[in-house]
């Protein structure tokens, strides 16, 4: 399991600042907080009560406190937001890169965002509403607008200078190159301006681009470009191919991050609003998770009017009902470990069309070997404790076709359903497995009748 | 669900490639390569046969040839190493970054690697030998050698000749300052060097460190740094301060996306060894599967046996028992529900030490709510559906008090197993989800047996 843990700053750390906090000690404060990292600031910010906060803010250098700002989590930026004037904290976000003041604006409600809006440069304020209005998941939520940009036809050295011009706000690694039809037409790493003479056409020297991306596309299809090329910053484009901003690979990391945790949260039936999830809204939570569990009820009750049909039979053997949970259990578990292992592969690349034949064959013969193994120990166990052997191989035969159903069932069920183009997560859902655990009754109740009515045992 | 589908190349693609690798078509070979990227040959390669694969190494520059290499998957990448002999094949390994090289060599098997190696130039067989030593999984096996370093005494236009010096065969975001002592100090971006003039003294442009680590740090505290401070490139130290190398945000991507997929394997009851999980080897597979399938299994049996005991009490009312599946069903689900909120939101610092009472008291209310709104329907769909309100009732509290148990469960078991130094995600795998599922029997059991004594009733 990852443990990111936020590590939690020292009490006395914490203690110290809220000292230099007091009025009169503001050189003192101005010094510890130099020595500081922003994201460090950050965390003991949050201990903080709010004139802390407040005389903690005055005293960082307001880029410094962009930095901070932007390392907060949306709670406390939002109490930030509403305690202190727009005024005065627009000098700040006016310090942040684009995407992070989009991303923190988005977090306010919508008065106080305009307030902000209202009270940042012209251009920096429409440059941050641009990004407002793309979905935060795509390529356009992602982006920021401050890059480096020259025309195809300048020199190194001209290129050179751009950086030199851009360079207080921006944190450079390439410069995007514009082709004569004002399209993105490349990069040129600062790495090689530093190698080639000034002089140089920069046509020499730029890498042709390789890829490129339009605002709208989706934030995993952005991670997925970053890993198959490795690349330290992605173009964002319009229609015609002109540039609109870049994606640096930091912001690749907060997606891979959460795309983790909506998978995980998605996988345990809690349909993947982590801001829900998380908050105090107890009724909204419970309109999260109350869905997913309602087909594990409906699965449940018709399990049980499967079993109640074949209430005749199990009138005469009530101790077959009593291994229903062994039944119920081991094909749901083995299904899911199935589905997991199906949607992980496909995810991941080990599992693609040319091998998915032969890795569902592969995962199946897997099941039946471990489905035979757990029937025979079931016969064997069930046999021994009841002293009753025709039970124990009703049991034993039961669990082992179950199993080997819940098998297929699982190995196929997520690259039938990607198929149909719904996400194949959903196999391993409570939905699927409960589909999974109504056959596993099913079977177990067709073998009860079968060696009652044909067999006469048990 | 994180769809990082391997975008397979286009057949027609494949099919002109492999017409250009027949004898006399090296030219044309050669231009198709130039037009494409590593990582897109690579994918290309993927659909070769040997001879043709064989070709395309032989057209392509080594550094390009490098590039690809690092990409192919390791299947691959052993079928290439075992075909071609190793004194091909070292010049092209000798272009990659030591890292990648080292990654490569691993997957090898020790002949075939220590006959790659031999054929190395010496310093560099011997970074990569070094490489080797440390555990893939740390800061030692994910960093790489290569990087630009100066001594702290020189100036911005000596740290540029030193990034000149250095850049043929390395990627530079920022210079490496080592102090007086040989010890490392702290970073300065190219960006930063291109913009100060050439006789300014290196300490007056250059950021001091903020971070390191040591060799042996485990990669996934490598990302929590990465992701703490939004750093390109963090430095690799020895005991004593000194450089060891530099791990790269690319590196911390593919950790990032390993560490998911191991979680989701790990949660699915299959031992998180992914090599093992998609390998060819059934029985290995078997191993890996069928201990967590094993626990459940007893579980099962467990509750079985709960059900046994009270024979008596269900001897008398056999329908009891056909509604198994809708207690363990509901109260495994809402307990894995709870379980994997927990344990993603102390991963994700939703939820801190300073937050946790609250955090599950909150979820233990939610549970309630959607236990009693449980409750209520199956008091009332049951009651209805067999004319039997006594029996609807009984399974109707037996329901909401499993389900309220099991959210105890589930949403404590997360911080108290890490209290005791086990990964909470244990809370959400087989074992404990099955203990949830015997307290679903037990109750249920209980409920019966005070309603039939007591109650007289069902």
């Amino acid at each position: 399991m990852r443990m990111l843990e936020t590590g939690r700053p020292a009490e006395d750390e914490v203690d110290e600042l809220e000292l230099l906090t007091r009025p009169g000690r503001e050189d003192e404060l101005r010094t510890f907080l130099l020595l500081l990292h922003p994201a460090d600031i950050a965390e003991l910010f949050d201990e903080l009560d709010h004139s802390a906060r407040v005389q903690v803010l005055r005293n960082l250098q307001p880029e410094r406190a962009a930095e901070m700002l932007a390392e907060l989590d949306p709670d406390a930026q939002e109490a930030i937001f509403s305690a202190v004037q727009p005024e005065l904290i627009a000098p700040v976000v006016h310090q942040m890169e684009s995407d992070d003041a989009a991303d923190l604006l988005q977090e306010l409600d919508k008065q106080t965002a305009q307030q902000v809006l209202e009270n940042l440069p012209d251009d920096y304020a429409a440059d941050v509403s641009r990004l407002l209005r793309y979905d935060p998941s795509t390529a356009g939520g992602l982006m920021q607008t401050e890059l480096a940009h020259v025309p195809i036809s300048c020199t190194v050295g001209a290129a050179l200078d751009a950086v030199r011009a851009a360079a207080d706000d921006v944190d450079i690694i390439s410069v995007f190159v514009i082709d004569d039809g004002g399209r993105y037409a490349g990069n040129v790493a600062l790495q090689d301006l530093v190698l080639s003479k000034a002089s140089r056409p920069l046509e020499e020297v730029m890498e042709p681009k390789v890829v490129e991306v339009g605002p709208d596309v989706d934030q995993e299809e952005v991670a997925r470009i970053f890993d198959h090329y490795s690349l330290v910053e992605l173009a964002v484009v319009d229609g015609k191919g002109r540039l609109l901003g870049r994606i640096t690979a930091d912001d690749v990391h907060e997606v891979l991050v959460e795309e983790a945790e909506e998978d995980l949260l998605k996988l345990a039936g809690t349909a993947a609003e982590s801001d829900v999830i998380y908050s105090d809204k107890v009724f909204s939570i419970v309109g999260q998770r109350l869905p997913w569990l309602g087909s594990t009820f409906m699965a449940g009750l018709f399990a049980s009017w499967i079993l109640n049909s074949a209430s005749v039979v199990f009138q005469t053997a009530v101790i077959l009902l009593m291994f229903v949970p062994v039944i119920t259990g081991m094909s749901g578990n083995v299904g899911t470990q199935s589905a997991m292992i199906m949607i992980q592969g496909m995810a991941s690349g080990h599992v693609d069309p040319d091998n998915l034949a032969k890795t569902i064959v592969k995962d199946i013969t897997v099941c039946i070997i471990m489905a035979l193994t757990c029937g025979v120990a079931a016969t064997l166990i069930v046999g021994a404790w009841r002293a009753d052997w025709p039970l124990g191989l009703c049991v034993g035969v039961a669990l082992a076709l179950s199993m080997t159903t819940a098998s297929v069932l699982g190995s196929t069920e997520p690259a039938l359903l990607k198929r149909f183009g719904i996400d194949p997560a959903v196999a391993a859902g409570p939905l699927i497995t409960s589909i999974n655990d109504i056959s596993g009754v099913l079977i177990y109740t067709g073998v009860a009748v079968f060696f009652l009515d044909y067999l006469g045992g048990v």
